[in-house]
């Protein structure tokens, strides 16, 4: 597992700052319990569980206590892996593969990833808290996947079919299926994804799909991913051009994101935004790490992105706390450790 | 501990079927910790800690996190062990033990255990959702035990008590006692338990009993229990009968459960069900397993018993999904990986 | 971790009494996950995660899961350790010290921690049962904590600073400070401790202070210690004077706690009570312990303090179960056993 916590400090413009603690800005703090056996004849039983850990509240999990990963497989070298639980779905994988910051901190990709601001999030599964945890652009439960087995020439690839049980999507009930694929080879990593839900608000279709590609050479690796909503007429486009520079004991990270959401009025369409991120990570010993992050995130139209952790907002313009087109800058510095 | 999880589909005939994923179908999915203390002289302390884990969710726990069991012990090998905490109701231990399913997946002998279909316990119980977890027909908490030591000519027993705490069976706070008395030897299990609840609704008594024997030959066995629940005119009495074949790496599993129901009138007395059940398991090694159930249950009368997993049924007649009197049908194939 | 589980009996005089089960009366019933790293050079880093169990229902944590503890630390043998996360507050830990009984089971000096009896509490924080377990008189979410060094000559010391992050103490979101300071030689152990609150309700500040000093020779200890809640014109400060025998393998235990409230009113200052307790513990082992311990609390004024899971008691003069002024005399017996 890993336990991370940080000092953070966000500034939303006029609207004041604030200081607070802050858990997996690195690394998720979090709890794995795995374990492997081998059958014999190239064949394996594996399970996986992981529950996230609030590193500054104590707290652990999140709708439910195995939040980010719940499985049991069998594997077989020749044949590849059949996995049944719950598990996080193809497209995070690919983006946070691409993203310098793994989708952690003020500088995270996933920043974006907001029900309140990115509208074809919003009307695909409305702005609950619950949603927020609860929607299939992390994990999914309910999951029935098949991996492709090792040995591919540097491919690599899975399904994933997720059964919605009459459920909502908001309720974590997703029905959908995706699939994820890649390849590794000479320093260059390139994947693709798509997961698609059937029963996001209304029983429409919500279309989630990523893709990137990145190369690396003397420790140091550039890459350029993107991630696509697709709710209606409603789009959320991110793309994210990244680099991780080796640094003696430490790395330096870089990351620079557009958000591009289009709608079905121009007002929709010009609801931008963009994140411009650079970090510094020191490496104490392979498990434990100091870090520094700053980042900002810069309103187009009247869009309300923010990093997370600041004086409350409010997309209504009415509200005398109302962030349409406004900028969030932060700065955190923390502690991750592995055990 | 295990992971154990299954793909299940259910047909409720006109209501229309549905898929799902379900877990702990063959055994339990859970997280135990446990440890045994050698006090010398024959003294022992011992400590057991269980949670449920959903294996398709990743849930953990019911109404408490550790609610399989969680007890401290102090153990004799002369004079028997002192058990305090939460912990199995004996009849559930007796019910379960002659089940070829164990209690568990679409045939398990539980299927019966239903808050708004069996009347007995509807009516000493309610039937919101968290008396289904906190009724004290599997598990107790506050419970002080008693156990027989080992070496009695075959004879294992217990005594029970558990405080109310002013509370009441609903809110998991069970005033009640009972016990379990059973025999082995020469191939034969047989054993009786009896649970009283002093504090189910509007203060009365109500009264969980269970018998049952086995006979174990090259590896089969075979076997009839019974499972009486009693409260005020209401009756509720599930018999079971049951055989384990040994195939070859696998086992065979039979199961035919009749409950009968006996009320204040004719109608409430007609309400019977019964279950048909089979399941082949097949074993990978000592901890890994692969396995497929199928089951079909009958209604009588008005009777609204249905196999989990399926399209939502109603108990009342004008409902446009009302149940009774119709069959349910279920077939699931699952694996699961010990740990 | 430890499994800790007694039956109590708790006689509240013309209110009747109650038997029930209890957790952690000799010591809290938990779960501790943690480790060190050696990083070289006298550095190492750290995670400890400390999560409550209930023994006798199998519940886990509090508000959150890890609800005792839950740090990642960076320490150095010269410059003293950083911490960061969620962790005890430094009065509770040297008031706690003191306390034969270590604050737990019926003779607890906690026993006077309570939101409805102690005005200074209550004015503070509210009496929601929620507000019960987040007010920051036992531990403190979103910390930041610097320990001095060992080898400075038996003196140890700590500073704390928590972050509000805009919330209430209520929710567990504590903007405060405070500090430990201690000295042990020769037999001879003094502390003391501050933490205050900023932002306790209508955003006044709540000081909690500490301290206390004990001497020990051939295994007996005595000791004395005080701690004071301030809000306003209301305080409630608790004397506690106590002393541990060895006899044999066990350990006889006394403790005397004397509360005195001050308020706006002569009334409100007449609020005092006093608590009388003896235990005997028997070490069965290191490992393993049986305890029996017996406690009186004598309410003067219309002050209502009970040792808790007895009989429902009322702050108000007109309820039929109004406890102004009255005794709640209990006793526990129990089995404590560390894994």
């Amino acid at each position: 597992g890993t336990l991370d916590a940080a000092v953070r400090r966000v500034d939303n413009g006029s609207l004041g700052s604030m200081t607070s603690q802050v858990s997996g800005a690195n690394s998720t703090s979090k709890l794995i319990l795995r374990g492997i056996e081998d059958l014999g004849g190239g064949l394996s039983a594996g399970f996986y569980l992981d529950s996230t850990i609030g590193a500054d509240t104590g707290a652990a999990g999140g709708l439910q206590f195995w939040d980010r990963r719940s499985t049991v497989s069998l594997a077989s070298v020749k044949l590849g892996e059949l996995r049944l639980g719950r598990d996080w779905v193809p497209t995070h994988l690919v983006w946070s593969a691409f993203d310098p910051f793994s989708t952690l901190g003020v500088a995270s990709a996933n920043t974006f990833r907001s029900l309140t601001a990115s509208r074809a999030l919003g009307q695909a599964f409305g702005s609950a808290p619950e949603t927020q945890a609860a929607n299939p652009t992390l994990r999914v439960s309910n999951a029935v996947e098949y991996f492709l087995p090792p040995g591919l020439g540097g491919f690599y690839g899975m399904l994933i079919v997720t059964q919605g049980e009459n459920g909502t999507t908001a309720a974590g009930f997703t029905d959908g299926d995706g699939f994820r694929l890649g390849w590794t080879g000479r320093g260059v990593h390139a994947a693709a994804a798509q997961f698609t839900t059937r029963n996001a608000s209304g029983g429409q279709r919500f279309r989630d799909q990523a893709f990137g590609v990145s190369y690396e050479f003397s420790g140091n690796r550039v890459g350029i991913a993107q991630r696509r909503w697709l709710f209606g007429s409603d789009r959320t486009v991110s793309t994210q051009v990244g680099a991780l520079i080796a640094v003696g004991a430490g790395q330096i990270k870089l990351t620079y994101v557009h958000a591009d959401q289009t709608g079905a009025t121009a007002a929709l369409s010009a609801n931008d935004a963009r994140l411009l991120g650079a970090g510094y990570v020191y490496n104490l010993s392979k498990r434990t790490a100091l870090y520094v992050h700053a980042a900002r995130v810069d309103n187009r139209g009247a869009a309300v992105f923010t990093i997370p952790g600041g004086p409350a907002v409010s997309a209504s313009p009415s509200a005398a706390n109302y962030f349409g087109g406004k900028k969030s800058t932060a700065f955190e510095s923390g502690i991750r450790h592995d055990f």
